[in-house]
């Protein structure tokens, strides 16, 4: 299959609709500003092929798509043992809700969910200075330096106040090793990388190799951890929406409300899809459009 | 492939195991009396090759995959109206619990749930005659008659006083248009079914080959459809335990606390186990562990 | 203290706001049509001086105040041993939801919310004709007949979808011993009970007497009871209200959907509010400011 | 009546009970190394005689019951614009739940919950020096010094988590004005204020008398208000047992984890009791027999 055509295809098909719709992430002044009217796409397969059509070059907030790499880091440094303190199910309540965490006595229900997050930050800054280590890996899989946006890093740190009650929450149930203060520093940079559609498809790529580096070949997971992550990405990956994404969609997803989202066709490619706007439910609306088409018009899905 | 080997080796694995750990279902006697030591594994292949091992041409109760059934028949004759109300996200909560659908004005989560089946059902009892209905696609689609057990049937209506107070609390939203009478007696009946391994094997059948019909070829759902009930199976199919399943299985399946459960692998074959201790959870739990050695030797996972 | 000149002063304030405002309770025909534009007040003292001003002779559905006597009989008939089923504490929810009935296995917060009013039925319909004793009672201290509309009652029955999902519910963790049919019977029944004010604040009178009928004598209930069930009135007798009455109002209260609240002053007297039309809390509007003014001018608070 | 006798002889029938049941607090050393073995119990009535027991004198950590006095000065300060970021209801969970924040997005339900004392104290420090404050009314209305233990305020913050939590949980709805610091540590040097129960039975006085200071008789509150800091008391003064309390105590009272309570006879007096093993709801378990006892034996309700 000729990818370049379709994701043509897909951007002109969206074009129309650019800036129609949809709320621009509103909560730090940085996401505020980014104008709405942008669409991009990017995809690169097992073989090494790429494609990508739009604002696919444009850097944007990676934001919560970064949870899939500090996950990924986490699963590689901790193994099984990180699962004691995260659950591995659909948490049926908003990304940020602490009435599960008190009703779970501080085990957040996933990795995807921020209380999650941040205890997959609290395992890794007991264990490596999670901040270098979180770019070393996304720069190395993607071929080429990353960054985090000082001024994004700032503004999630000064208002992130919901986070902050998370994290001491979870702490006061003796879940948190760490002050939280470095936890929430790593958790806010985390949010704050800049990343483009290329570069997230490029990085993702192990995703849909059994967790073969896209460039080195070397395992970044293994080929069951690889497959687990995808499985968390299908039913965790989308905020409140992964049961609407698995069925409009039917690839395993990763979004964040800076308008990105990672999707994985297992064996055969990973896709970025970047578009500013979001739905009520915090995912792309032009993201979540440009992945229904692909899914459409290449019959590619896991189900 | 092939996989009668394949299922003897998985039965004679777990032959030991037999009879030790979980709780077989107790809350009516039929249930309660049937032995725990049993174990039944078959499958059949979109092809039509079949295998099976154990005790798997035994009858048994199939409880909950019924909802796979008749959310079937609801998609056919309701197409997307079905889903004003009837959600598709994993729901958090216990099957039977009240607590979300009292937050969401009596629109259960999703179909797999009790609310969400007692939702299905009332929209086929205004449409058929539900229990009929159900009888006949079971039989056409395994190619044999299949009927109710009718002191399941029963125990089910004098003790189920939970799916009483469900059907009751949704009606009290509006959210159900028939007396709950019939409704509630249509949805006992359907949990009461009896089918064998091999039956519910074949009578799943559709769900890998795009939705057609496993001996006739015609269209039980359209392909699109087929993909969203796989996808809600993988997100809501196994109770509180979807990405568990997701994480160790990657197979879309659907459970009931008769022991038995149902897994596609889309395009390839569906698979049915039956053994009736279960989990905390609720599901088989050497059900649970053939489906595990099922996708760690085929390797077939849709992750 | 004269008490007929300051009820006519009270009427009079609030004649101008009759039928302005609120909402009268709507959810069943024979309610919904009373007029909104009708006030009345009634008090007796404990040394049988009575008072009464306004609409204070027109019988009204009494609803949620047939809460407290059925209450009375149970405490009567069953002593201490009512309490292994029904808690003491304030619900923090609204008066008729399953929420917190789920989180704590089916045992109500507090006989005033609608899941304790039936757990207190089911002890009573285990004991005796709960309905005839229900009209004896209160026949008896009010001395004169009073009786059931058997219209609201049966409006009540076909419309009651969330009570007989209470019922149930209860009934699922154990909590009802009785088939709930006739539970809901007595249930609906005492909701559709019609008294006019004076007969309500003669009723209540044995409340502010340490227990005594306030034509006999006898003790309905001894004075530790009479105490505690004041007690419940001011933490649990206005639905989800009941610090805002404590706050404003400073006296034990019971109200219904009818429009009519019941206020006992300890030691001094009873009295007896009603006006049909709602605040958002289920509580009267002019009968809450109408207690609001007696207080004021009286001092009479416990406070 | 004389209560000097009355208070001997229940800090007699309680000796034989010293140190058997409850547990002391815990969750910070200089709490769990008070002696459980220690009673104490002391009233001032409205005419100014006094009457105490036990060690009525021994200073001990007054800790929520400090909410009672915070409460005072921001009512007196704000006037009714207090109510604006505070309710007035009973919870129904417990005092440092998260989970109905969240659902009322930042408004606590009363101030004597964590979250309500945490929004109370923000409004102070808004505008005054909150600390200081706090000990210059305590120290006018006791009539001797009163100051904080700072090896307790010290403990409260190291271990706050959940303070913290609740503070930036409001914080992220917009309800705290302050930087969260300043407002947390105001609330922990409350809670670490120590007095005893004669000096806590004097400082509540103005309870009992209208608002009117113990000793110079000015009004530390008004009429109204100091009727409604009663009402609160009632039903939302002891943790999760306000029902409880109002059933068998029949008395305003606050608590704290410290082992203290006071309780309010309008009109008549204000009483201390303390010890420090607790009930499993956070309240003195000798402290509650002791209040049930007067109250038996004074008849003293205000029910």
């Amino acid at each position: 299959m000729h990818f370049q055509p379709l994701l043509d295809d897909i951007a002109a098909t969206l074009r129309p609709e650019l800036g129609r719709g949809g709320q621009v992430a509103s909560y730090i002044p940085a996401l505020a500003r980014v104008p709405a009217a942008q669409f991009g796409i990017a995809l690169r397969t097992c073989d090494g092929e790429e494609a990508q059509a739009g604002d696919s070059g444009t850097p944007f907030s990676i934001q919560s798509i970064s949870k899939l790499f500090s996950l990924a880091l986490a699963m590689r440094e901790l193994g099984d043992t990180l699962w004691e303190r995260i659950g591995r199910e659909p948490s049926g309540n908003p990304f940020n809700s602490l009435v599960q965490l008190e009703a779970e006595h501080g085990i957040p229900r996933n990795p995807f969910i921020n209380a999650g997050a941040l205890a997959v930050t609290d395992r890794l800054v007991s264990r490596c200075d999670a901040k270098a280590r979180m770019l070393a890996l996304l720069s190395s899989l993607c071929g080429e330096p990353v960054g985090f946006d000082a001024e994004v890093a700032a503004s999630e740190a000064a208002t992130g106040f919901r986070n902050v009650a998370l994290a001491n929450f979870m702490k006061s149930f003796g879940r948190i090793d760490n002050d939280v203060g470095p936890v929430l520093d790593a958790y806010f940079h985390d949010c704050a990388i800049t990343m483009s559609c290329v570069q997230l498809a490029r990085a993702a790529g192990f995703l849909c190799r059994d967790g073969a580096h896209p460039y080195t070949g070397e395992p970044v997971l293994n080929e069951r951890q690889t497959r687990r992550v995808n499985a968390l990405m299908l039913t965790c990956g989308t905020y409140d929406a992964a049961g609407e994404f698995a069925f409009r969609i039917g690839l395993p997803c990763k979004s964040g409300v800076g308008g990105g989202i990672v999707a994985v066709v297992p064996d055969r490619l990973t896709l970025c899809v970047w578009s500013p706007a979001l739905e009520p439910s915090g995912n792309s609306l032009l993201g979540m459009k440009a992945l229904e088409l692909f899914a459409a018009k290449t019959g590619l899905s896991i189900f």
